[in-house]
């Protein structure tokens, strides 16, 4: 009997935004999330519940014969445990990270099978994502493990691509640039609009939109405002406003700059 | 006979991106545009054409019969035009700006019906915009104007508020935060896509899911990435990737600073 790439027996090392979305959207898809671990028992246990799967806070004990091993821990602790989550593991197992930051030879000598599983989102517990539109950035040790993970990616997301360490590096720098810096703007003006006790959602509808440009502009086309010519006179008036926060003053009077330079 | 708002004749004052969605936006719902004036002779008869209206450079030549003039320029064209515009108009006449930045008392002693029209969204003229949502903030001289402009904006949106010009000038800054400095990450990001050969399209799920985050989540909650934690290892690398674009390095360095001290 030929097995389906959904017997795969995964273990999740990591219980955190990416780990939890990712695992939730396999589980789904009927794949066989065996286990799960993280350092915090209550993280490790909530996850494994909703994905049926055991748990433990201990490398040790992680399953010895899970076939793909999704490493997903915040940079550091990845760097910390990495000697530990490769110890005692079969040959044949897969290993590979899902962070967009970390370059797939972060494994070379410790494990055969290894490689990167990068789906480039942003991921909160608290919110649900569909997978189908986030593209997946494939890496690994050798074609045939790369086809395993496209293969896996594929059941999940239309948008699978190969790519380098060095490519992943660049996205992933854009990414904090069109994601992390993009939401760190929406907070900066829900801090104003507070201060100015206004409501946050008269923002959403300029929000989306601004979005959707960028699906048919190119973002230099797509900008307006102030900036673009740096009009003297509502920046000045701006920068007023801004005067009981000398930190966003300043962010407000890079920006701005940078707009007008590079447009 | 009673006369429906849409007979009310129009007169456009500019013809950049805002005048021309908002002008054509009337025009749809039946509005009378009679005439469209810009110094630019093509933005002009460009806008003309698509509303079916006369068109003049010369403010002396601009229709003085009309009910209300919808003055749209940017501000210091404003300042400048004025006088202009006001002379030789009747006293029925009912005269407003649609900027954020401007005060309704600019019209104070010139006439004796004025107020403002806003419509808080990214205007290009080579995208059409959905009206319905934009949230529309009308401030006026008198009761009965206010009650004829809300009337108006009722016509192409379900979000029609009053506004004073201290909300307005709070409201705008905060919308240069969510979008035009919006607009400019996804600039930046499109720079660096370009410079590393990678399309800037695979960028589209993670800007939509961003703004999509913030209908659900507070900005603050939906944050994230390496700076949260000031994650050293990963900011030192992009600094590093940043090294031949000063400007672009410290912009992400004090981003990267404001996310982490303001979360």
């Amino acid at each position: 009997m030929k097995r389906s790439i959904e017997d795969t027996p995964i273990v999740l090392i990591g219980a955190g935004n990416l780990a939890t979305n990712l695992a939730k959207a396999l589980y789904r898809k009927g794949f066989r999330i065996v286990q799960v671990y993280s350092r915090t028992e209550e993280s490790a246990r909530e996850l494994a519940q909703k994905v049926e799967a055991e748990y433990t806070t201990d490398l040790a004990e992680v399953n010895p014969y899970a076939k793909l091993y999704i490493v997903s821990l915040k940079d550091s602790a990845f760097a910390e445990l990495l000697q530990g989550i490769v110890e005692g593991k079969r040959e044949e197992a897969l290993m590979v990270h899902t962070a967009g930051s970390i370059p797939m030879n972060v494994w070379e000598g410790h494990v055969p099978h290894y490689g990167v599983f990068y789906p480039m989102q942003t991921f909160s517990k608290q919110r649900e994502v569909d997978f189908k539109e986030i593209p997946f950035f494939i890496e690994a040790s050798s074609t045939e493990d790369a086809a395993f993970l496209k293969a896996i990616a594929s059941t999940l997301s239309n948008r699978v691509y190969d790519a380098d360490s060095e490519q992943r590096k660049s996205l992933h720098l854009a990414a904090v640039f069109t994601c992390n810096f993009t939401n760190h703007m929406y907070a900066l003006a829900a801090e104003l609009l507070k201060k100015y006790n206004l409501p946050f959602d008269v923002m959403l509808p300029l929000i989306d939109e601004t979005a959707r440009k960028v699906h048919e502009l190119e973002p230099k086309t797509a900008q307006t405002g102030p900036a673009i010519r740096y009009d003297e006179n509502v920046i000045g008036n701006h920068l007023r406003m801004l005067a009981d926060d000398p930190a966003m003053q300043r962010l407000y009077e890079l920006l701005s700059r940078s707009i007008h330079e590079r447009q």
